[in-house]
């Protein structure tokens, strides 16, 4: 089956099964059955059965999957078993906090360079990065080899930051700004809205859904 | 069909339909068929009358959706038809950032209290509201009638700070810390899990993915 034909839940729960068998590890288990693998997350063994499927044959009859070359091989499909150089535009509040977030690193995401288009900001340090001019990002892009971007601006820059991203050669965009972005058919777009997550909290509240935090919904 | 049968990417995907009629909306469009919903957003027209079948029968033969009727209907199924009081943990600059955030009371949630750990934050306002001391959290709540948290901090402090939330009542959280939360039964957790996103980006870059931002992947 090709890449483009597998359904993007599919690719989301990718991420979840990754997550539990890193648990896993943790705890020291070496092989793990599509069911005990499931039940973890809350799906059914043919559920994680047919996910993985969508990707190879990882599983060994009598054993079931050996959880560090699982963990190999999703890492692999994700493209997250190499490091990212990732730079940042928009040193404000939230460009900060995605900074300091421990999280990206652990999943081989580096940041690598920040940009503001404030020139008060510029020449400031965050941490070890300092922040540059909006004006420097094809210089760098090209320098550092990056390809992906998180764009964290007010929702009035984000278009024309969008822009220049794409033109200094940027592939990928997670975007934090509200607003959808026009961009070429080859750059990717992630956007995350925060207010599309609390409106699923609050559905889910209204359900009065049973929901520990282990089992993803997606 | 009860609402727990109802598949969860459906349900992101009712707030996909409900951000694009708004935007049908603002362009002065009163009636909308399904297919025309689906394309703006990349489903077939039998997704979108599929995925709203769950949830009634909204639509009208030979004139479609009326785009008012079902903005309302849509808000009144995901619980953003009223105001929620949203309490915030964490006056870092996450915090911050989710503080000035302008699409959330935009969809219906208002923030009323803002809490820390820290006693040196204690006190200090950001914008209109006073951080408070997490001990004054079970009072809050009482007060303001605050049933949505969202919780902005430190992965070491993150399940001691939701237990406090849910002893003092709050049924909803939404997570920011990067840490699966051990809640009861009757309280739901809605995790954003930032790395996650940036994990399913580079996998949509592998593909070499077409992906405009206005087409939802789920």
């Amino acid at each position: 089956m090709r890449n483009d034909e597998i359904p993007n839940p599919a690719v989301y729960r990718l991420s979840f099964y990754l997550r539990q068998l890193e648990s896993f590890r943790r705890g020291d288990r070496h092989t793990i059955s599509s069911k005990q693998l499931g039940e973890a997350l809350g799906y059914s063994d043919a559920q994680v059965r047919k996910d993985l499927a969508y990707f190879g044959q990882f599983g060994h009859p009598g054993i079931g999957y050996r959880v560090d070359d699982l963990i190999q091989q999703l890492k692999k499909i994700l493209g997250t078993d190499k490091i990212w150089n990732v730079l940042l535009v928009g040193a404000g509040n939230l460009g900060r906090a995605l900074l300091a977030y421990k999280g990206f690193v652990r999943k081989g995401f580096r940041m690598v360079a920040i940009f503001d288009t404030d020139a008060n900001k510029v020449g400031r340090k965050i941490g070890e990065l300092q922040i540059r001019s909006d004006q420097d990002i094809a210089t760098v892009v090209t320098e550092l080899q990056i390809r992906v971007a998180m764009l964290a601006v007010p929702v009035e820059a984000a278009q024309s930051v969008a822009d220049q991203l794409v033109g200094a050669g940027i592939k990928g965009i997670l975007n934090f700004a509200p607003v959808a972005l026009n961009v070429p058919a080859d750059v990717v777009v992630q956007s995350v809205d925060l207010a599309l997550q609390l409106e699923q909290l609050s559905f889910r509240m209204s359900l009065g859904e049973t929901s520990q935090d282990g089992a993803p919904s997606l």
